[in-house]
């Protein structure tokens, strides 16, 4: 069987594997994983119970978004979704993906925090007040790394601004970073949007009707895959 | 020039990044950044005002622990700290890097905002609660995952080691994470700390003299590396 990635909903920073996939144009398949999912099933792909995941065809699972976009990237070089290891342009790749991964990831961190947790006004006020900070903070920073790039690496798009366009929403999800003050982040947003593959990412997460312009062949349950995964 | 490595301290991220330098064994330089470095000055070289920071030959500088490793790694691959792109190494090395760069990273940082913060006693107490169940998540997780491993990936050590054991001391430092809980993990650090790499980069840290078993040709100061950037 073709790899199949495992997204979360909503609003999974596995959507930009979802949109990595859809640009590499290879044959997938997907498992959505929700807050039905038995945990325990789950876990048995990947004990940190997170998504993304991918599983391959050998029936190993590789989890982490950027391990899932470098892999993805190098299937077909010759797409340039990505580098080849001991280029400028490589190195300049790993650094715009570590930190979207990480400072852009974490910044939203306080704000999932407060919106997970049951009713609790006074400690919400605090997170969300702390996140609204790391967030404006991190805008500002990739606000300017974007000040001489048309695309996050490069000349063309790469795993980079797909991983990018799955985590950049959040801050319209939370009602923080007005996208105004960030030009260049809001205009690479619009853009983005307007991808096919983007496009049919809202889709899939949202159960409408979905047209891949990739290689999907459609949806596969987590049940059907344990007899799949190496021993 | 040889490469310059910015470090910080204390209890620096950039640690792992020294590591990997000596284990690499080519000629680099250090440049200390502490509370006192003027940030302006700083930030012409990395405009998020982080350590580490890799101040490459012809004068670019590499941010992000992740690519400098990678980087590093790329350089010497004969060395055997890091593998060639396309391999299944590869993946398990960069799943494992993102993992610690990541959940294993970020669940200190609750952890750091107290330690940092003015004083604050509710506030500091919950974030601390906070941070401790984050720290214990993440070690119970990278426990199973160290069940079959000797090293974190692979047979020998990898960049993932350098910068598992920068980070991994932090549970001791703010006194979460009781060691004996963790057999696989304290295990491994105690392995790491015995490593000649390890001994000079915590001499480094701490100012005293320090032997080196790779290729450091001493500090350098920030000011002086100003003429060296890149326009
Ligand atoms: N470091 C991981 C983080 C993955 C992650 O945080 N996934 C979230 C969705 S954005 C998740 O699965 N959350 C569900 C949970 O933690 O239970 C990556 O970059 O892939
Ligand atoms: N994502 C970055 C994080 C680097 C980072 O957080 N560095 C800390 C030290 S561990 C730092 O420079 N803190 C000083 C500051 O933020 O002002 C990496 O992995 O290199």
């Amino acid at each position: 069987m073709e790899p199949v990635l495992f997204y979360g909903v909503p609003q999974g920073c596995s959507f930009g594997s979802i949109v990595a996939l859809e640009w590499l144009g290879l044959p997938y398949r997907l498992c959505r994983i929700t807050h039905d999912t038995p945990k325990d099933l789950f876990a048995q792909f990947n004990p940190v119970r997170q998504t993304p995941v991918l599983l391959l065809e050998n029936g190993t699972a590789l989890t982490e978004s950027a391990a899932i976009l470098q892999h993805l990237a190098n299937r077909v070089p010759e797409r340039r979704l990505g580098f080849a290891q001991g280029t400028p342009e490589h190195d300049r790749l790993n650094e715009t993906l570590a930190y979207l991964n990480t400072t852009f990831f974490s910044a939203f961190a306080p704000l999932w925090a407060s919106y997970d947790m049951e009713k609790n006004p006074p400690v919400q006020e605090m997170l969300r007040a702390m996140g609204r900070e790391k967030v404006a903070k991190a805008h500002k920073e990739l606000e300017a790394m974007m000040a001489r790039r048309e695309w996050l690496v490069g000349n063309t798009r790469t795993i980079a601004d797909a991983y990018f366009i799955g985590i950049a929403r959040w801050a319209t999800f939370h009602g923080v970073a007005e996208p105004r003050a960030y030009p260049r982040i809001h205009a690479h947003i619009q853009r983005l949007e307007a991808d096919p593959a983007v496009i049919f990412a809202h889709a899939i997460e949202e159960e409408r009707p979905a047209t891949s312009s990739g290689g999907f062949k459609g949806h596969v349950a987590l049940e059907d895959l344990r007899s799949r995964l190496a021993a």
